[in-house]
């Protein structure tokens, strides 16, 4: 077996390095380093990708600031979510040809089905290196295409908070029109969450502290919206505004903090998609209304390739665009996670990488 | 136990007679009588409806004509389809009350769950008596409130040509945004299908043999039409406009004549949903695609009540209003059953009652 | 409508009055009252049974003890699950005749479909009166004909547990041959729980903490066991035994003193069904595992009729008979509580009625 | 990327060439060649395996006579059902090393997820090479683990007809005990289906047109029986069978020419599985049946890798051994086909490779 590959668009020499930014032993924002790394020729299913924008996540933040895993390998390429350009293939990466503009699956070994162990082994920015680089090289499994309509900033959006939000509603609770969805706060996976209940004829109800976000969620398709700082019960106003029934299903970021919340919100039946951990992990919890409803309290951790497919048609067909926060610079990385950590955003921050 | 039932609406006697259309021993338009019949009071878990309004169905045609089966009870009631105000109830009717506008399930004893063979013995209009009459008694789990925003008229388009598409697509396909859905025709199922995938953010190919008519649909939302006269291998054109994937679902309302053409025209690994059989029912058929697509052709006789009021949410939140395509006086029962022999029609047929 | 019934067996009178135990303002198992109560004629869907055994369940002691609900209807007929003749039947009460053996639905009104809050209401001896009284009147939708080959006593121990292990383990955890089943001592869930999974060819781990009652699941057809005083971190016992994988299911009967370890010891992608709260209801629980393995916490509040009959069809074909532990006489009942309290038993604690 | 492989076991050279069985230009048992075949190194990611057995199905019996498909590549060769020891693994195979026990999936490309077109291009002995041979490279994704207590003969039987007979039973149909499942005949897919369906604790019914071929079904588990010679209207006897319920599920391996009796005998609301097409494919079919009964007729073209490892999970907890009709030799081959062209079997026909 050979390991020639396809030519990169005329003229142009393969990259021998690249730009990446990375966490080292000491775990901060200040200690990130900027490095340059070799990049290597794609193997036979190997696909070379020059990175054009990056996106950010929680979960970055947790990375760099040392408190998401005490075994992460280090030194470690920050972040899971890029687009970028197909600049060479393997010889068998059939799927994909230079020129093509795709994005990475956060897990790059979930092609489509169930979860299992194994699969958490191959999760990029995490337990292998991420996407905050100029160039990377991926299996081809692990790539998308991007839809054709979004920019590399618009699409590096996708890969975590959209297809998570999409699991959360679409294959694991079978969201359909008329449903009731109950969003808490006005986050990544809370704005797609928003966007694709409504792509679904879904009704959506979001809670945030500030009227103004609100506003802005009802601006992109909240029909009811509840201010948790003026309404601490938000739980009742949710029943009222169902007449008792509550939400189908629940998009629980917060984690511990709002989970007995979301499980009093949530309808006999219903599903809370627990999605985060913004507000604690380890609290105490009744778990007797989870008995009682009969209520589904469903994990979910991203999701696969398939999912990320199904939700590009979605996106593709009903031309919709994520909704980005603000765009920085790759020298800006620093700035860019200051910004998260601030939790001023609303909607997707963005580093364009080159 | 006693058989009090609420009160009428002041000063208002219950009737006592009611005026229904019914098929005799001689199966023709012509031969339909109108007749005045007894209405007794309301049984403890009984509702007295006047109904409004009633749409038709290709299968009351058939019905009137005796093609739909040699086993009707005669003389019968004719029409599934009915809208109206209940006027009393019984005591343990504790759903509803004198003043609340409904519609009639088509199968009066399908509430939630799977179809079993009983179920079939309740269906209006065909195993027991339908709803063109001034005056019908109900048992209440046999009636769905309308949604606010829909006429009498509206509503009475609903209990079988929109539940049978909601169940086509939603319970048994799960559709999802970004999903491909092909419609045959401009009849009632295909309209409500048609409305049903926009709600939920799929793509619509739509067929018919005018162009009038494929461009009405594209105003009510169709993203790609097929002139099936003009284009008589229109499942290539399904396969090219989805790029050789094919639909996901199929709404296969014609039958022996076209299944073939849907069964080339679905995904591998899709769905067509088995509705009609306009096009006859005994044709030769080659199954050999079924198993090598791993495709499901899923019968769909209409549905439950749950479904119906899950749709009527879904309804409800986004304000959908039915598509009619011309209302008759109920004198004019007869004309608005030819109209329907004429085929001529996009959308329901309606009969307003009283 | 007239009140017609359908004759008693010839030359017997029907019953006014039945004695019936139940639980009054104070709440002990001392308090509990032996009352005489009228017995009116079945209404014309109602079925007037004669109870000839009833089964306990840990509710009951919480309901006798004031522990269940703060609002329960008092006095109240104790026990949801009975096993008995049919009397007498009203005139469309056309499922059952008398001299039919049935047992009533723990829910009398989920006949099929999802759980919503308005079933909560109709919970046999929680939200209305129970089973144990020597006659009562049913919905003939709360009732199901109990399987050939069971005897009174035996059939009375399907309502609660048996439905609750079906439910959890078939409709909600599809289980399937091959897959792993992780159950949580030998109440009378688990032991239906073990006797599902073997029926179904799954494969069983049970814990313990008494050797001896190990042995007796073994011999009953658990494939491992575990006892969880010898081995407190069993859960990497059950990864041990698993090969690293976990198990498929994990019927968790225990509550928030063992939820941590059912949740390390599922597989990931896997199914917790939370049933009980044996060991306390309000305890720190760390979430993030449900999420980082995409389980699925599925709240399980027994099941519904259509569930009662598929379950029973299961039992029928395969000649299963539930594990009674004890049989105690009417006016035994207390003693019957009592040995329930002290946790001795293994199976089912019977009550024969008459 | 280096090319480096696994040695295999010591002292051991690899094959350089194989022997095979194929097809060519000549359709028919006498003109197929026993050919010697170049055989490479396995490539980074692909398994070397040392055939030992490999069993038949009807298919290869269709490829053969030149029946299945005009556009097979030709020389191919045949068979797609193959057990063998992993002999030298390429760098990255991690899943398997020198010395497993592997069989071959029958799509090499459907690891788990919905069937898509592009899946069809991976048939093995159809779209692609055979195992019918001495020596044949996978790649690692295409192979499973034996289970450990089934020799390579019984391992050979898995591939085509068990996963089959999986994935109509369990994945689409979801088989619970006390389901009833029919099946048609004794070939390979109807024996691995009664052994499946009473893995599960579901009641069979079994067709044959032989008295023997029944008893012997019988005393493999089936519950009821029916010679259908004797018999002819079988759709009744399943209906009187099951009080006229019907079956949960059918096996419909007979095709065109059995699938009338099929819709007639499966419940309202219940599946059959359209696998097979031995009397025909193109018989004129009244669809109404499907609609009027709610049914779900799915193809079932055998299953992914994920199906096989779970059902291989079944067979490994329940120790379950495949029905093996006849064991013949490598150069037996012809005699092979010969006999199950005799249709005399029962169960499956086993080719011992070397």
């Amino acid at each position: 077996m050979s390991t020639a590959i396809a030519a990169p668009p005329q003229g142009i020499d393969l990259p021998s390095t690249a730009d990446a930014v990375r966490v080292t032993t000491e775990s901060s924002i200040d200690a990130l380093t900027f490095d340059s790394i070799p990049v290597q020729k794609p193997g036979p299913r190997e696909v070379l990708v020059a990175i054009k924008a990056v996106s950010l996540n929680y979960r970055d933040l947790l990375v760099v600031s040392g408190k998401y895993s005490p075994n992460l390998p280090k030194p470690l390429i920050i972040a899971s979510d890029g687009a970028g350009e197909v600049i060479a293939v393997g010889q068998d990466a059939t799927r994909f040809k230079p020129g093509d503009r795709v994005a990475g699956s956060f897990f790059q070994s979930w092609m489509d089905g169930e979860y299992h162990r194994e699969i958490g082994k191959s999760a990029l920015g995490g337990s292998i290196d991420g996407v905050l680089a100029t160039y990377r090289i991926f299996e081809q499994q692990g790539l998308v295409h991007l839809p054709s309509h979004l920019s590399y900033e618009e699409g590096a959006t996708l890969p975590c908070a959209a297809v998570t939000a999409w699991n959360a509603l679409v294959p694991t609770a079978h969201l359909k029109s008329g449903d009731t969805v109950l969003l808490l706060g006005t986050g990544g996976v809370s704005m797609f969450g928003l966007q694709f209940a409504k792509l679904h004829g879904a009704r959506v109800i979001l809670t945030s502290s500030s009227d103004e976000k609100l506003e802005r969620a009802k601006a992109l398709g909240a029909d009811d919206t509840i201010n948790y700082k003026k309404t601490p019960e938000w739980d009742k106003e949710v029943l009222r505004l169902t007449e008792g029934r509550g939400a189908d299903v629940v998009l629980e970021v917060g984690g511990a903090g709002t989970l007995a919340y979301s499980l009093r919100s949530v309808r006999h039946g219903g599903q809370v998609s627990l999605i985060g951990v913004l507000s604690g992990l380890n609290e105490p919890l009744n778990i007797a209304p989870i008995l009682h409803g009969n209520i589904r309290v469903q994990g979910i951790y991203v999701g696969s390739v398939a999912m990320f497919e199904a939700m590009n048609r979605a996106i593709t067909v009903n031309h919709l665009k994520p909704v980005i926060d603000r765009v920085f610079s790759f020298h800006q990385t620093r700035e860019a996670l200051r910004h998260m950590e601030s939790a001023q955003h609303l909607g997707k921050i963005v580093i364009k990488v080159s």
